[in-house]
């Protein structure tokens, strides 16, 4: 078993980076607090005698050597960055987890086979540069390096030049690792497990997404003096288009979810109807014919709306992942690890993407989740208990000691 | 008649400060532009023979001295500020027109009884600090100097400390100057007059307005893995009441309008439900009881949406005016002014407001309106042809000649 306490203590440290405004975390993906985050990861990884690679998308891959030099490692990991008004769990757990399992080993001088390598992906959340799971989309060859760097966010800075900011823009080609197995370790970020009073789930499924990002084009006019019949009003068919998502949403129960986090209005003044509206619109299913579904119901209908109030309306997909389904035998290690160690469990599907998701393209994958409090994640408020922290760090020691070979 | 080419000329130089992104103005108050724009104008000023005197809300009061010391001045003015993407001639028009009107009986040597004030209000747009017409507010003792010092932009920047850093405090008590008449020239910012062929609008009344600022308070989750059913989806409640504005304005057909220019997610994220949504609603009327009960509508039925969702539901209002029926005397001198010039003319009502709506509040009142094509205002392709500005200017004068007595 791992050490409750050691790893509890690692998050709470890692959670003085990057502090929020309400208990939670804004450590963004390549601002300064990422990289006082990234630095003190690499320092409890030389503490731990891993070795440091560092690929051109800024994603550092911490190794324990294994014993057999022509075996293929074993990568445990997740994220550090956050959400603006992120938790202190959401992608930490994953990556503090893995290193708390290389600390565990250590302490009682277990040799692997295989090398363990603990990961830290960079920009998993996609909340300052989209799309989401942008490291390791390049890593598994989906997205292209060219497209990662040109991305912006909402200042018009660009990832590759934050990259090289922050001083993280390593020598390694991004891909050209070969994974022997991929474990994430995840806090649920939804209400399931906690509801059903279950300490682990395994993650059998992860559901697919589309990010939709509506540019719609009214006219710019006086809000006193533009008569109700002469507007091209573009937020009223923004109004209409969100009250439609929910309804596709809805009419796809049980098995779907839609919603729009985000939404600018230019030129955004009290009395000027909108000029433009950009929104992004999120949608995700496990089931892959009932998301692209969803996906051309709304562009039809988004399209009917706009054309009868006259606005222009363009879509472009900027971030997308298909279902997935994770390796039926790391699954299954997971499960009778669990069974083991005498914990709850249930099997469950991700609700929200992962780097996990991406990895399954390039190697054997799977996931393994814990609880958190009412479900809530992407809120300062998410909590979990060290209890759970540390059962799932236990069956993700035990299911990589299983593939990594003692 | 004034010169109409010096008119032109003088526009086109003001244009040059704070130029927009698509051939308009960015001449926010408070800004380094508007400081321009201010020196350039005094330096005009001074050129002309006017004294300038500046009060405590940075309002210019440029003053063409009268033949009797106890006759009180004749006010004509408008304002230099822009919106963030602003025409050329909203409200500079009414400014510039004023300052022509001095050139002119310069060039001719006619002196008049009352002193004649060429003004630029601070603040008329409201768009950087709620509410507009800020300064002319204040100056009719609606609003408190306090109350609109403490005024604080997006960025929490305050009305005060911004009007002190561009250096534009000015030693005289607000409201102080007592006025004979006060006269505003401004484009239609609607589509009433070129749509008629009409050169000059003759305006009777303005309308009244609620901006009504709406904090909707929802519950920050993830919008992969937080189910439909336990979302407290405040994105959802703005659009239900986006929708309900329109119909609410629809259902007041004619004579009223209402839209949506502001809005605002936190925190933002493409994959995070907002926690927080922030939207200002803008309703007119010229009917006083049609609006207040647009309003008690708007608020009542926001509140049974949101608390269908759950939603929290918080109004302020941040702008407030009533209806204006301007002074019949002036009224009939600029009809009379149309007249005589052989110019089409009709009465409108002002859908706008305007810094005349409050100076009717402490002394006789009215505008005059010029057409803008396609009625297009608060848009950077706002237009109108030299020969619609120099009519509206000619009426100004000969109104305000009448006014000001030879
Ligand atoms: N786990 C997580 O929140 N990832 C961000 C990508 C997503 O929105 O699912
Ligand atoms: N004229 C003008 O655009 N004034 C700004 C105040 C308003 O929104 O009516």
């Amino acid at each position: 078993r791992i050490d409750s306490a050691r790893l509890w203590d690692s998050l709470m440290q890692m959670a003085q980076i990057g502090p929020g405004v309400a208990g939670g975390n804004n450590r963004q993906t390549l601002t300064d607090a990422d990289a006082e985050g990234r630095a003190l990861f690499k320092l409890w990884c030389e503490e731990a005698g891993l070795s440091l690679g560092v690929d051109r998308m800024g994603t550092m891959f911490a190794t324990r050597a294994g014993e057999d030099p022509d075996a293929l490692p074993v990568y445990v990991g997740s994220h550090l960055d956050t959400q603006p008004t992120g938790g202190k769990y959401d992608g930490v757990l994953g990556v503090l987890a893995g290193l708390e399992l290389v600390r565990t080993l250590n302490d009682l001088g277990i040799r692997t086979r295989h090398p363990i390598v603990v990961t830290n992906w960079t920009n998993e959340e996609g909340a300052r540069f989209a799309p989401a799971m942008l490291a390791s989309g390049v890593f598994a060859g989906v997205l292209d390096l060219d497209y990662a760097y040109s991305r912006k966010d909402q200042e018009g800075l660009t990832f590759g030049d934050e990259l090289k900011r922050i001083g993280w823009v390593g020598e390694e080609e991004v891909g050209a690792r070969k994974m022997h197995a991929y474990f994430e370790y995840h806090i649920e970020q939804g209400p399931i497990l906690e509801a059903e009073g279950k300490t682990i789930g395994v993650v059998t499924h992860c559901q697919g997404l589309w990010w939709l990002e509506f540019t719609l084009t009214g006219r710019e006019a006086h809000t006193g003096s533009t008569p109700m019949d002469m507007r091209v009003n573009a937020g009223l068919a923004m109004a209409r288009i969100f009250e439609m998502v929910q309804e596709v949403a809805m009419a796809a129960q049980p098995g779907a979810v839609g919603g729009i986090g985000q939404v600018k209005f230019s030129p955004n003044s009290r009395n000027v109807l909108p000029g433009s509206v950009v929104f992004t619109v999120d949608i995700r299913s496990p089931d892959q014919p009932k998301l692209d579904g969803m996906r051309a119901e709304i562009e039809k209908r988004a399209a009917a709306i706009c054309a009868d109030l006259g606005v222009g309306c363009a879509v472009e997909a900027v971030g997308h992942f298909d279902p997935v389904t994770f390796d039926p035998v790391l699954v299954g290690r997971v499960r009778s690890a669990a069974e083991r160690l005498g914990l709850e469990h249930r099997d469950i599907i991700s609700g929200a993407g992962h780097d996990a998701c991406w990895a399954a393209k390039v190697a054997p994958a799977t996931m393994i989740m814990c609880p958190c409090v009412g479900g809530l994640s992407h809120n300062e408020a998410e909590e979990i208990s060290p209890e759970w922290a540390a059962a799932g760090a236990d069956v993700l020691l035990h299911a990589v000691l299983e593939t990594a070979e003692v």
